[in-house]
């Protein structure tokens, strides 16, 4: 279960509740606020929180630029110029606030991202839900075939059917050995008076890795940015990308103006070397010029053929 | 003149401004909001955003310590015992952003604090305003007397007027230069067209550092608490801490619970070494100590005698 | 086995090569240099490279405060007085870099500070190896009466005999079973031709939280100060505090005055409230003030008797 | 005067000191260590000390990706694989301290760089030396020409004249007067009796912004060549450039290898938005392509042929 009855209720108070504001209101994003956005088969990802909007990107950069931003004549055109020359302390002045639910393993990786502030639940002070991820079919399939081994075989069938048994029972067994050395239920009871049970910061260590924990994460536009142009992009692991989908669709409601310059240039942007620049211009002028020809090493040249859309 | 014209009529239109929102609200602050309070000869700080509010920081400290916390009863104990215990995540939760227009010299000072965002008005690009800080009278005497030279004089009279008019002289002449050697009006346009004008960037280098600057400047709640732990303290330079005080009372408006404990443990409070805990100890013991008996030195001894409010 | 005998080669490698440097250098330390410090059953801590001294502190003071640090006799009393006034900056031009191995949940409370460089062994790339926490039965004990049921009874006995038994037999099945999961061997070798095998990047979610993983943590000399007055501290988890333990050695080897300085400001200092403060006062004053009387709360109360070493 | 004789004296002494280390060192930065390199007309930047080496990067990578680096075969073809991927934390794991000395103004620009350490000579606390910045007769002139006034006129001859005379003249008297309002001489000693002074931190505020100051800059390795990526950029101003240029040298003897991919993947680097690299496939595929037909821009589309080399 996603979210519990409880949490429903509380969702549905906050979403109830409204206030007069002379704060800048985006009201795309207020009609998801709070609201959670279901990723993988337990976890969800929800708008707590949120300051500014395009119009606050724009007039910081008015007040850095002064009245030399007058030249540029809208807000899309100042927002693309400072997207594509990389000015980004006017992104910076807009935040937001979320409210995520998501395996630890991801956790583990998000948590790289250090320009963030973060409040997790904490397993030393409380006992954890019974809640673990559990991959479906296709996504074995598909993560095994890119693997490193890069064996051609695909996960399937019934070894497919086993690695999923296994990762279930053994998420079922740990979580029940916690539990019983916890000697509590949820509310702090105690299950078994004859017994004292182990300390919780303790008995947190017999969990896997795809139990799920929660967070609040706040970040600002830039390293908002930053995160997803890293986490959405196609080489990030398949779940912590469907975290930053969900996330690009909250982007795209708050700051469209904003989302759409990141969109073109950052999301779908090439980076050239002065190499693979220089083997663009010869490329451009109608010379022939293959991998031996260009300076680049085979890898290089791999990847430039195919940020080209050419085969190698 | 702190504000000009134009940007009266911008603050009263956002003023006027309301929008419906379901984020957490501040009625106290928003009463408040886009309102320039006046600092220095020509300065002043606004709030211009906001996100959150105490109630925040207490549902972030719940979800980072779970059931944990429902044992404190309120949330101004939970506040309390957070600050208490510098707990500070759960302050990082909630943002503020400010525009703030302040003498360089001050500038250099704030921005030594590195996290937080920042715009700044940017004389690289645009032309500054002839406005610059002259010292009140009064600061001068003041200032003086707690001068590193520890001489007593105080510096007021023919000296303090003579000194006024050096500051007001030597700003009027490099602000009159710098116009000059520009060669343009505050609206790009050129003034003498037998001349060509130094660039800007250059150009600038001839102001002091008592000419104003803006910038918007946002930051987190826990790091704001920090920098004003730092600058409306008694040993900070007058001329930053008068922002420090007014933004001390945007803090009581947006956060009261928070804006109480803050004063309580942090501005109000004292810390004490392990050798100035042990002398404490033996004083309360009834135990006569004086500096040579406490183990500290001198400058020590006098910084412990001046917190516990006793003649040394 | 904390270090493989490839590893121990390779650190004597390390130790036994010799270069001249104009760099400060500091021989206490250099003794220390990548030889692993044993913590927990198969953890350690090393020191892999620094840069400075307690001079080099001294030396940034003098830059930022000029010929006024000049009236400080000497290096030690210059230290002293920065770390007493929380003049942080001077400390941050120190660096330290370690390599640590620790368990996951460890290393999930230690990420928490986010003003260090990190690179940790990746599992999403790489194969884990078989190697997990156990805790030593008297932590069973310790940790458990400590623990927020509050309850008096110790985790002794068979229940503790039961605990650890547990702990081990879940960590070898999960680990076998992510071993067969995997379908390789550590050196990439695929072990049973027949099957395709799962993404590592997949197979580590079947790990326990006590699998012991590593990283390499650079942090400067402030930072790491602000690290171990949480992580050193009494309150801390007894499974960081032994890292924490650990560094405070490297510590006072690489700069004895800074950290003799921390040890009397930060590690044995006492923190009061301004109404603690007054509370002290009164009693240094004579007065009896019982906890009515003292305008604290119980808790607070509680608090401050404890720093002063009476009984409640 | 760049350096005084008392800093040559100190200069020299550190440069004849010699220490036996364990550490990793680098003889091509060693022989430059201590000595300042000049930029500008009184200032200079100097690597004070060092952290790491290319081997260092290398070294974070193979624990980072474990196994996996092994199939890259030698430490550039590395180390320009996560240049080329911005996998930036290895690169975080070196450190470097410099001390530099520079105008107010171009301190102002740096300050902007959040991601160093930095101690500031304090003119709160110190008497700041009579040296100003005064720009080269063809500097005026070429900034001049790139102003965004964007007349073709070119500063100079009797107007440049008149703009240098101005700047020395009123920064011979603003210091003057700073001078005369401290009433003390360098050392601290009072000049006229009579006169009681101005507090420092008040008399600084006469000084012009092309007055010198110094720090002690400190930055890993990654962050320094976010700085110079931005700073020895074409765009950058001259006057702050100059200092990245030096920089820039010390990176090619500290980390060559890293220089080297820096260079080829930042530097000389170029980036295309989704839609500009969909116009240089359509140049590849040799279609005539016109701004009209581009989908850009005109600002944009002059942008990319700048890039490409192509007249518009």
């Amino acid at each position: 279960m996603t979210v519990t009855p409880e949490q429903r209720a509380e969702i549905d108070a906050a979403k109830s509740a409204r206030a007069e504001t002379r704060r800048a209101t985006v009201p795309a994003l207020e009609e998801l606020l709070y609201e959670p956005l279901t990723v993988l088969d337990h976890g969800f990802v929800r708008v707590i929180d949120y300051m500014g909007d395009d119009a606050a990107v724009v007039q910081a950069a008015r007040v850095s630029y002064g009245k030399g931003t007058k030249r540029v004549s809208d807000d899309a055109g100042l927002i693309n110029y400072l997207m594509r020359h990389r000015h980004t302390t006017p992104f910076e002045m807009c935040e937001i606030k979320y409210h995520v639910k998501l395996p630890i393993f991801v956790a583990r990786q998000w948590i790289r991202h250090r320009t963030a502030n973060v409040n997790e639940y904490s397993a030393r002070y409380s006992v954890l839900d019974k809640e673990y991820y559990i991959p479906a079919p296709e996504q074995l399939a598909a993560q095994s075939q890119n693997n490193r081994q890069g064996r051609g075989d695909v996960l399937e069938g019934d070894e497919a059917k086993r690695v999923l048994d296994i990762l279930r029972a053994d998420a079922e067994q740990t979580y029940g050995n916690y539990a019983w050395m916890l000697n509590e239920d949820e509310g702090g009871k105690v299950t078994d008076e004859s017994r004292s049970g182990l300390a919780r910061e303790l008995a947190r260590m017999n969990l896997t890795l795809n139990t799920y924990t929660q967070w609040y994460w706040k970040v600002d536009l830039h390293n908002l940015m930053h995160f997803l142009s890293l986490r959405a992009d196609a080489h990030a692991q398949y779940e912590i990308r469907v975290y930053a989908d969900a996330m690009m669709e909250t982007l795209k409601r708050w700051v469209p103006l904003t989302a759409s310059a990141f969109e073109d240039y950052r999301m779908g942007a090439a980076h050239l070397s002065a190499k693979g620049l220089s083997v663009v211009k010869r490329l451009i002028a109608g010379e022939q010029v293959d991998q031996k020809a260009s300076g680049l090493s085979l890898r290089e040249w791999r990847e430039l053929m195919a940020t080209l859309g050419r085969e190698v």
